[in-house]
């Protein structure tokens, strides 16, 4: 039987989880490719950590070189993660006609289309299924499952961290602090949690699925960014009861002037189907016209579900080698990768949550109301609860859509009045419907 | 450009939306493809009745063979329905040497052993991603994005008809005819609505993703099937009193005993995220040794969708042809498809719901659970209500797990029983946890 070799450099967390499909269901991928995955070489600068998987001492390496000239190899897998070397050891893999796998979004979201370019040169694949929403197999559905189709709309749950710590909060009212905590007590979060909780890592998988979605570059700088480190649990609350959950939201939409990409902490209705993804999940929500609303469903990260991602890649790398079929599919998805407009945040229209902390005296509603009214924001629903807050009370409103900028001004001009406590805390609400009724 | 030539057979609702894809999105699918895709023929019996989407006179014929004789086409789109002569229409295309799409899934859950093997000896490709989940790329996922797994569950609601009407059920107590009712007042159950709601397509669907999943033939005849023409409101309203959500699962579970195949109503858990899959839509849940648990969920008919799932069909052969790569992936994703021990419905371990109608008076719970210990069946939960149904009061029991053979015989014991007024209601229960946190 003809065999495909494969180089993994980087033996990781995810590098384990890739070395585990191959070994346990070899004979499940034997039959399902008529070839067999041959593992011939792992590389890492440790080698002498403890790890969940063994590799026989014979194919280990502390020098990527090795898999990198090696003229066998023709697959080689990238798990390093980071700008550097990742992104020298891919350059010198496609040059030397050799097929890419990488789970690394950083890196591809900031020098994918250089990436992309460079791959198309050498007609070689980078294959990157597992550097968006993990184990789901996303980036297939979006480049072929839904290919029909001109997508429109993007809503992502992408990081399983942040997930984790606003169910949490949401489901026991803990502070964004101890949330935190436990997520890194569990291993959700790592000892640095910064790409996680201020949306940095959302924004790179955004930045690659929005790419694809609409035939763009991959834009990350364009991506608004917010984390959830602000985060009330007093904001949860008072959302739910106006009908909605928090999630930290990728969204990618294409309108009429131009196409949104922002994250940030996001109202949905509670009866969404997107509300009900839980704890370290993930999960992504597309419009496109033929199809209407679609969700695919996972585990966006860990050692198991992204070696699932990776290994489908080399899955599709050995049907393509073994069927001559070069160059099935454009990075991207489309032979022309288009410059788009862009529609910054100050013009996003949309309904805002606000929770004013204000003084409780009489006058109060009315002055506020009446710069939100000067700004062209009209309110649909206010809540005033007698609890005091720091010598405050909270009055929250939901408006309806208004323009972010002129959001900005209002707020910026009530957070200076003198019956106004702290700044006002805004949280943009996608008011999803569609859900099967 | 170079360009495809397709024929599509059956001008009905999925053909028209088919045409309207390739008609309002030829722009960018040219951009993906490389290729034009030209509609170079369409064949119905019937060219006169009013239709959504017109298609201009010169390329309409009443005969299929005009299509199936015709060198130039390269993809044939099957899209009639039926076991004939849709059959012998993909045999002859395939004969001739084109690839085939079709969405009829009635036809590949009984012939699709025979049709996929016809494909494989003329070396052309079936594609079905349109037979099952409708828009929902749900077979890719399955063959390819999923293919590093041992998978060993698959959970689907399927049928969007049958999960209309239980969300009707369930959301406003109507009976099972007025939703019904109302489900074909809306257009989304047909005159005769045998095939939704006797689970008989819902088992289609099964017992292909099942072939693909297990390596096994596609085994229609082998799959339970149960409908939801006997359910009850009062089991929905019980279930709920339980944390239960009723569904018409579809279940395909590989077990130590063999293979499961069956279609059913079944209580899911409140807060799992099948429970929240509403209306129309449909959703598949999958477990795989490596991904854990995904979902993919979105709309399982209709026009539009299901155009989606065909088209992107179309995109894939089209990409496949371009590029030279023949047969890429085999039509159930392995090279060896083996038979597959399967397990009978009577061999189930699960645990049920029971709804027994009873006289209301002493001694009677004693009795009923005197015969269910005496099968070995164990109860968990039991609630009485002084609510009178038909001069019986209903006693809601819900067990641990219990073999099906028992607990047959325990109910054909329980119903003959004096004080037992009614043939006892029996749900099944899928204790799914492994929602997130």
């Amino acid at each position: 039987m003809e065999r495909l070799n494969i180089g993994l450099i980087g033996w990781g967390t995810v590098g384990c989880g890739v070395i585990e499909i191959l070994n346990s269901n070899s004979e499940i991928l034997r039959k399902r490719l008529g070839v067999e995955l041959y593992l011939k070489r792992v590389a890492d600068i440790d080698l002498e950590k403890p790890r969940p998987v063994d590799v026989p001492m014979d194919i280990l390496t502390v020098d990527a070189n090795q898999i990198l000239e090696d003229p066998d190899i023709d697959i080689v897998v990238e798990l390093i993660g980071g700008t550097e070397p990742a992104k020298t050891f891919i350059r010198k893999a496609l040059e030397r006609g050799k097929h890419v796998v990488t789970a690394n979004k950083a890196l591809l979201a900031v020098h994918g289309n250089e990436l992309f370019d460079f791959a198309r040169k050498n007609q070689r694949i980078i294959a990157y299924e597992a550097s968006v929403a993990g184990g789901i197999p996303f980036i297939k559905a979006l480049r072929e499952g839904l290919a029909a189709n001109n997508i429109d709309t993007i809503l992502g749950i992408l990081n399983g961290t942040a997930n984790f710590i606003l169910t949490r909060m949401t489901e026991t009212g803990v502070s964004f602090k101890d949330a935190l905590k436990e997520a890194q007590e569990r291993g959700y979060a790592e000892a640095d949690p910064t790409l996680d909780i201020e949306g940095i890592d959302t924004a790179h998988k955004l930045a690659i699925a929005a790419a694809i979605a609409f035939n763009m570059p991959v834009s990350f700088d364009a991506v608004y960014k917010e984390g959830i480190t602000n985060i009330d649990p007093l904001d949860i609350e008072f959302g739910r009861e106006f009908g909605f959950q928090l999630k930290l939201l990728a969204i990618a939409r294409k309108t009429s002037k131009g196409i949104e990409l922002r994250v940030h902490p996001t109202f949905v209705p509670c009866d969404h189907v997107l509300a009900g993804v839980r704890g370290a999940y993930n999960a992504v929500y597309v419009h496109g016209d033929a199809v209407g609303n679609v969700m695919f469903y996972g585990l966006g990260a860990g050692m198991m579900p992204t070696g699932s991602a990776v290994v489908s890649d080399i899955i599709d790398l050995a049907r393509d080698i073994t069927h001559g079929a070069s160059v099935r599919i454009p990075p991207l998805g489309s032979y022309e990768v288009e410059e788009a407009e862009l529609k910054p945040i100050d013009e996003l229209e949309t309904s805002y949550y606000f929770r004013f902390s204000a003084v409780d005296q009489p006058g109060v509603l009315s002055k506020i109301s009446g710069i939100l009214g000067k700004y062209n924001i009209s309110i649909s629903a206010v809540i005033q609860k007698g609890r005091h807050v720091g010598g405050a009370v909270p009055i929250v409103m939901i408006t309806h859509e208004a323009v972010e900028k002129a959001v900005r001004k209002a707020l910026d001009e009530i957070d200076r009045l003198d019956v106004v406590r702290a700044k006002t805390q805004l949280v943009r609400i996608e008011n999803l419907s569609g859900n099967g009724i």
